[in-house]
């Protein structure tokens, strides 16, 4: 198999992977989206102000079948659709159902602002991969359409993103822990697995977190994380790891 | 990145690639038996005898929208049940409909006979990799259950098995076509586009076969093919393969 260029130097950063939703593109808001029009279907048959939160029920449980991603999230939201109304939902609301995921898995791929520039200036420096996990199908036709595929040594697209995940990735890129970097959105997904590998993060957050990502606890390896507020600062911060890596 | 063994001569085949769905486990059956129920759940509604065929121009235009695999397959069953049933179909029997779904991602994996002792006999000889396509999920699930993870020394599960794809493939494992074999039971899939870029194949066929792989038209290449119509004759193919390609 091909091997990452070798790295300019022995010691310091030799890889940066990247995430992909609501790193590098908006994904979270349509998904949010989809949800609100989903209550409002609801709306019709309960009145109930916490639809949400019993979807959301499903959709964790549901994890353990169908994974991450709109097809899933699709299937989770028509069988509590079913559910939630006693099963009075009509045929055609399952219909507009199956729309909004159809919906979701076409929306444009809409890169933040500053990303373009922000990934550009890291290749230039550094090999770069981008990690997702996600719906293949989706993840790919999403990356194609961004535009930034060409920048990316490599694209994995990966059903969990967890200490094993990453460490079998780093196997196959050859580089150790100590030198990779992750920048995303995610502290559970991007950060928190990469630093318990002894390795290094930039979380980049984002306005909106899926309340599944949005639990995470820091276990140590603070000192070898940054946060940045604005994309724009993700180089300097990538420098400033790379030369505390080096040391 | 870790490279593939270095194959034990210059010439012949280098790398031994399996398809995993109806060559190594049952799967087909599993889709026709959700299949067979979906139509018995329609049949209270509509008195058709094409429920089948109608499901299928779903399934086979919502791959654009949803790849392969059960997830997509159960929102187009969702999706044809309004349609077919003219939105007369009852939320309890949509919820029955996305029950199939769960239960077809939980089917249990169950090898085809003598597939264990095929797959070690070619592993014994070339390093051997797994390439499937569908569902990540559910394919990282059933690889896991079916206990031949450690025989292969790469697991990729790709969106769809094209030329592009395998040449992609071929590149990370740093293989050249011309000493790359593909067993697989779907012509479409795993044999034609081998062929296409040069490579080798054996056609390992199963007894039932989904109407979207059995359109396949070989364009040349026959010779670089062999059928077998049992999985223990496989190693000898194999090894007859690899005398054509050393010479």
């Amino acid at each position: 198999m091909a091997t990452m260029d070798a790295p300019r130097a022995c010691t310091g950063i030799a890889l940066v992977g990247f995430d992909a939703d609501d790193t590098l593109w908006r994904s979270q808001d349509y998904f949010d989206d989809a949800q609100a029009q989903y209550e409002r279907i609801l709306a019709g048959y309960v009145d109930l102000d916490d639809v949400g939160q019993r979807l959301y029920a499903y959709e964790e449980r549901n994890i353990a079948f169908f994974g991450y991603g709109a097809k899933g999230m699709a299937l989770s939201m028509v069988e509590a659709a079913v559910d939630i109304t006693g099963a009075s939902i009509s045929a055609q609301d399952i219909g507009r159902i199956v729309g909004l995921a159809k919906a979701l898995l076409r929306h444009p791929v809409e890169l933040l602002d500053g990303v373009r520039e922000a990934v550009a200036a890291v290749a230039n420096e550094y090999p770069v991969v981008l990690i997702t996990k996600g719906d293949l199908f989706h993840q790919e036709a999403k990356v194609r359409e961004s535009g930034l595929a060409r920048l990316f040594r490599r694209i994995e697209i990966v059903s969990e993103k967890d200490p094993a995940t990453y460490a079998r990735l780093l196997e196959e890129f050859g580089v150790p822990a100590q030198r990779f970097l992750m920048v995303g959105n995610s502290l559970r997904s991007d950060i928190v697995p990469v630093l318990e590998l002894g390795g290094w993060g930039v979380h980049v957050p984002y306005h909106r977190t899926w309340q599944h990502e949005a639990t995470a606890t820091l276990d140590g390896g603070a000192e070898r994380m940054r946060t940045v507020p604005d994309i724009g600062a993700l180089a300097a911060a990538v420098r400033e790891l790379d030369a505390l890596a080096a040391a």
